[in-house]
């Protein structure tokens, strides 16, 4: 186990991840399942990002990784070090990867992802001592909302696709 | 444990992964670690890519996500099924995970990474029914050729840095 500590107080924690929630926002506003998250170094935002699966046809296309690379051209540098991320889900494996592949200090996401999720649900990724980089993880920093964006997404797809499925009877 | 079997001739393999092998090369003639990747599908090749790391600034740069990316362009699909993937070297998680997404039907790589390989060697990410897809996985395509790749060039790195270290005595 990581015996990393968190060097962020609550309200920094939470304005971070308002920040993460306003780029999941964006997803939603587009009709692609919203997730958003921000790279933070130094107290500032130096990348962010949201879903775009289905605008781009990109399997790759996550919050994360959008967020990763804009602080990687931010910085000039592949490695994140000392720096945070804040996500509004727990991550998949490919962006818990890319996670230690920039070795980003600290990990906030929301919600977990019971399906999918590799920072503690399946596994922690994050905290496997054989990979070359461990990061802290915190879970539930307004989960509550994260999760809400996602449970409401989902909600109204499955009203629509009912509706459409009626509208097709008539 | 997946009871998905190859489509493939071994003629076709070593065909495609001399393809990943070309894409590895052209990695190395820009002093990149020598890693590269290529998806296939009907015989026919949709996506190619060699690690970009260093070049680009961007821990994201794998050879499999520029070849899973390219893919996914050609198809204006994010969805890869019945794809093969060739890689030279065993995958890392993020991009493992990247294969998970994009659905890639086979996976078959060169040289095993005990460092950091998710596909058989500290864990098998392609073939974990916990996750929504699950992908065949055959090692050892190769191998010498892919290994002897990485090998050469980390002992070269090591030889310039010892002349560069004795230079500097002088």
């Amino acid at each position: 186990m990581s015996e990393k500590t968190s060097n962020l107080t609550i309200e920094e924690k939470e304005t971070f991840m308002q920040e993460a929630i306003k780029e999941a926002k964006k997803a939603e506003g587009i009709q692609e399942v919203p997730i958003g998250a921000v790279v933070v170094l130094d107290g500032k935002i130096i990348g962010r990002g949201h879903n775009l699966r289905e605008d781009s046809q990109d399997a790759t296309a996550h919050a994360e990784m959008f967020a990763i690379k804009q602080a990687c051209q931010s910085l000039h540098n592949w490695r994140l070090e000392r720096a945070q991320l804040f996500v509004t889900l727990e991550p998949c494996p490919m962006c818990s990867g890319a996670m230690l592949l920039s070795r980003v200090d600290e990990v906030y996401y929301g919600a977990k992802d019971p399906k999918g999720g590799t920072a503690g649900t399946l596994m922690n990724l994050l905290d496997d001592n054989r990979f070359n980089h461990v990061a802290y993880v915190e879970s539930g920093i307004l989960e509550k909302e994260c999760g809400e964006l996602l449970s409401n997404f989902f909600r109204l797809l499955r009203e629509k696709k009912k509706l459409l499925k009626n509208q097709n009877k008539d």
